[in-house]
C-alpha cells in the first residue's frame, strides 16, 4: 500500500508518522522523504505492507500540520484520456504499453484534432473521438474536448503530441492533471518549431521535457527531462527524428512516475521520488 | 550532523529512531533509508540540525536491534592513503581537489611502487613514498606498504590506477577501506588488458567500476559505474584514452559518496543513497 | 542511391572509387570510410545523387581489389521475419514501427515459440506462425522455423527476444543475417539469466546488446550497446523492466542502422557509420 | 599529417583531392567529408602517412573553388593563453593535462583578473599575469589583456571560468579563436547565474556547452555540451558543483577535438569531425 503526504514542516513529523503507522501495524517497506527548507515544505511517500488501514487517513490528520496532502492506498491503476494530433510515436507507445498491462494506467479513450491515429486506436479497442479544431472558435472545440474527457472522469490527461495550445480556461479544469511532452529540453527552446531552431543553432544535444501543464506556455513543473547527442550531420528531419525518440522514452518515464504516485508539485516544481 | 545505521530490520525501527532524536530535540534535515527484505536488513542515513547529540549513540543502541552498526557525527574529513603506479591521471584528480579542499577527504601522503608520479606529488605538498615492488617479494613489498599506511591511521586506502594486485593478507588490513577504480565495465573484463579485450571484441562502450577491494580480484562490492561510447575508428590507445577519461570521472564520484558516508556494504553490494 | 564497398586496403582507393563515380556523373552527397590498418581492410558508404549507375557496379570491379563486396543502390525497404517468445516490448516496438513505414523494412511474418504474442500480431495484420518447441527435437523444431523463414526469402532475420538458443546449422543457414538482442552489457553476463547475476552482483548499470548470430553463443559481431542506470532500490523485477526499456532502445537503434546498410561486418567486429 | 580543407562544394571534389594526394603518394589513413547543401559547402579532415608534402598545398590549390580554406600540416601542439578569474577547476584540469603532455596544446601563460588561481599556476610553472578589472575602465582592462595574449601569440585563448563579458572589439582582435565554456546547457539559460535559473525552474538536468565566443553573447558557434542529470534533493550548490564537473569535462572534450583539428566553423554552427 502506498502513502503520500505533503505538508508544512515541522519538528517530528518523520517520527509522529512512523508512530502512527506503527499503532495501525503498518510495516514500513520503503519511505522517501524529502524537506524543502526554503520554503518550509515536507514531502514523503511511504510504502507499507499488513496492518489496518480503516481510519489511517483520519490518525494521520490528526498529527499532521493543518491543510496537509494525504493519500492512502491511492487508486494504483489510473484513469487516462490520451489527446494527440498526427504524431504517432507517443501514442502508440501508450497504446502498446496499455494494452499488456504494464502503463500503470487505463487509457480510457483518445481524443484526436485530426483523425490519422484514429485507425492505431481501433486496432487496440481505445475509443477514438475526432474533434476537429477547424471551423469552430477555439472556445467551442475545447469545450467539445472537455465535455469528451469529463464523461470518463479520469485522474490524468495526457497531451501526446496533441498540438493545441491549451487556454486557461481549459487547463484550470484539470489543474496539474494535465501531462505534456515537449518537444525540447526545457526551457531552451520554448515555443514552436524548436528542432528548427535547434537545427540552426547547431546545437549538440536534443532534449524533450515531460511537464504539467499550467497557463504559461511551456512553463508548468518539470516531471522528466532526456538528452539525446546530434551532430552536423542531422539534418532538421533527422534531428525530428532523433527527438521524438527521446520524447518517447521521456513520456513513458513521467507516466510511469506519476502512475506510482512518485510525483508532488509545488511552486513551479516537482519532487520525484525515482 | 550526520548519522548512519545499518541493522537487521524489524517493525517501527523508524518509528523508534526518529522518535530518538526528537527526544533529543534533533530535527531531521533528509532521511534516506532502505531495506532489502530478502536479507532483512535495514539501512539509514540522516542530516540533522540541531540538539543534543552527547549521549545519542547509547539512546539509539537501547533501540536498535543488537549488533547494530551505529555511527553518530562521523569525521566529515577523512583521511586517505592514495597507491598509485605510472599513470597520472586519477591521482592528479585527487591531488587537484584535495588542494582546494574538495575531496571531502585529506591526503595523507601518496605511495608509488615507481617513482614516476613523485613529482607531481611535491608539487601539491603531498609527501611521496617510492615503494619498488621490484628485487623483493610481494611479502616484502606488502609490509612495507602495509607499514607506510599504517603510520598515517587512515579512514581509506584508495587506489587510483595501482597496477598490483593486492594478497588476501594485504586486504584483511584493510577491510572495506580500500577503493579501487577497474578500468571496466565490470564483470565485462575481469583481470588484465581489459582495453585490448574490448577493442577485439569490438565492444561499443568502454566503462569503468569504483568498487571496495576484496579477497576476489575485481570481485569487491560496486560503488559506482560508468560509460563512455566508442565506435570503430577507436584504436587500442584511443580506448584507453577514453577509458581513462571515465576512470577518473566514477573514482571521483565513488569518493565523494564514500566521503560523504552514503555507502554502506553488505554481502557483496552497496547501498548507495546518492 | 546507397552504395557500400569492402575490400583489402590498397594506396589510392578513394581517388580510383571517386573518379569512378564522376565518370558515371554521379555527384556525392556523403561519404564515410574507414579502413582497418591492422587487417588491412577498407570499408565505405557513400550517398550518391543523379547519373547513371546501369554498369556502376561493372565499373567499380575493375578498380577494387579481387574478392571485394559491392552493393549498389542496395534495397532500402529489408524483408525481415521476426522470432519472439513471449515478452512483447521488442517485438510490439517493431511492429508500430512497421505499421507506420519508419522501420525501414518490412516485416514479412513473426513466428512465436509460444502463442502468446499471435494477438498483438493479428492486431497489425501480420501473419503468427506458432510453431512450439515442445514435444519435437531441437533438430525438428529449428527445420519447421528455417522451413517458414525460407518461404518468406528475408533480408534479414530478428531476434526479438527469441528465448532458444540456435544451433551451429541454423545460424548457417542465414550468415550475418540474424540480429539478437542481448539481456546484457555484453560480454559482462553471459548466458542465462542475466539480470540475476546483474543483481546479486550488485551492478549500477544496466546494460543491453544488439548483435548479429554466430556460432558462439553471445558472441556475435556487436551493432549497437546501450545502458541504463540501476541502484539498490532496484528488485531483481525491476532490473528487468529497466532493462527491458533499453533492450528495446537498443535494438530500434542497430536495426535503423543495419537497414540504412550503415554496418559492415569482419571478424567478429564490425564498424557502423552512424 | 593531417590535412583540413573548407570550400564550395562541387561534383568531383573527393576525386579531385585524392587524386592530388595519390600524386604526392600520400595514402590516405583515415577520412572525414561532409556536405552542407543548404549551404553549399563541403568540409573535410584527412589523416595521410608518407609520401612528399612539400608543394601539396599549391597542388591543392590548383584543383579547389577560389577561396578554399586549406591547411596542410598544422601545428600539431597549439600554443594557448588561459583566462581565468576564480573557479579552479577548468584551469586544473587544463594544467594537469598540459604538464603531463596529453593537452594537445602548450599553455604559454594564464591571465586571472583575479590573483586567486596565481598560486596553482606557479605550482605547474606557468606564468600567472594578475590583471585586475578594478579601477579602470573596461577598456584599459581589456587592452592590458590583449597586449599581454599577443604577446604569446596563441592559436588559441581559453576562457576556463573567465567572468567578464568581453566587448566586440576584444572579439574581434581573436576572430574564432576565443573558446570559452558556458555554465549551462545552451541556449536554456543565457547570461548570469544560470544555476539560480535553473534550480528555481526545477530542472532535471544540468548542461554544460563549449563554444567559440562571438559577439553576440553567448551566441557563438556550439563545439560540445554535456549535460548531468539533477533532481530535487540538489540545493543551488549542489547544482553549480554539478555543474563544474561537467563543466569541466565538456571543456576538455572541446579543447582535444580543437586542437586536433577536428571543428569547423561556418554561419554560426560547427561541424566536428569527432
Amino acid at each position: 500500500m502506498i502513502i503520500v503526504i505533503q505538508c508544512k514542516d515541522k519538528v517530528g513529523l518523520v517520527a509522529a508518522i512512523s508512530a502512527t503507522l506503527a499503532k495501525h501495524l503498518l510495516n514500513i517497506v520503503s519511505m522517501r522523504e524529502h524537506v524543502d527548507h526554503n520554503e518550509n515544505v515536507f514531502f514523503t511517500r511511504l510504502e507499507v505492507e499488513q496492518g489496518d488501514d480503516a481510519s489511517l487517513e483520519d490518525s494521520l490528520r490528526k498529527i499532521l500540520p493543518e491543510g496537509a496532502y494525504i493519500s492512502v492506498n491511492p487508486e494504483p491503476v489510473k484513469k487516462v484520456v490520451v489527446l494527440a494530433t498526427k504524431e504517432y510515436h507517443c501514442l502508440s507507445d501508450i497504446l502498446v504499453r496499455n494494452h499488456f498491462n504494464t502503463l500503470g494506467a487505463s487509457v480510457q479513450c483518445v481524443i484526436g484534432n485530426h483523425a490519422k491515429l484514429q485507425n492505431i486506436c481501433e486496432r487496440f479497442d481505445i475509443p477514438f473521438y475526432h474533434i476537429s479544431h477547424e471551423q469552430v472558435s477555439k472556445a467551442e472545440f475545447e469545450q467539445k474536448v472537455i465535455g469528451t474527457i469529463k464523461r470518463y472522469t479520469p485522474d490524468y490527461v495526457v497531451l501526446a503530441k496533441f498540438m493545441r495550445i491549451l487556454s486557461p480556461q481549459f487547463v484550470a479544469e484539470f489543474p496539474m492533471k494535465i501531462i505534456n511532452i515537449h518537444h525540447s529540453f526545457l526551457p531552451a527552446f520554448i515555443g514552436a518549431n524548436p528542432y528548427k531552431q535547434a537545427f540552426e543553432r547547431g546545437v549538440k544535444l536534443i532534449g524533450a521535457t515531460a511537464h504539467y501543464v499550467s497557463n504559461e506556455l511551456d512553463e508548468g513543473p518539470i516531471i522528466a527531462q532526456q538528452i539525446v547527442p546530434v551532430n552536423h550531420s542531422y539534418s532538421w528531419t533527422d534531428m525530428v527524428k532523433a527527438g521524438q525518440e527521446v520524447e518517447t522514452a521521456v513520456l513513458a518515464k513521467a507516466l510511469k512516475l506519476v502512475f506510482e504516485d512518485r510525483v508532488f508539485v509545488y511552486k513551479n516544481k516537482t519532487v520525484v521520488f525515482e
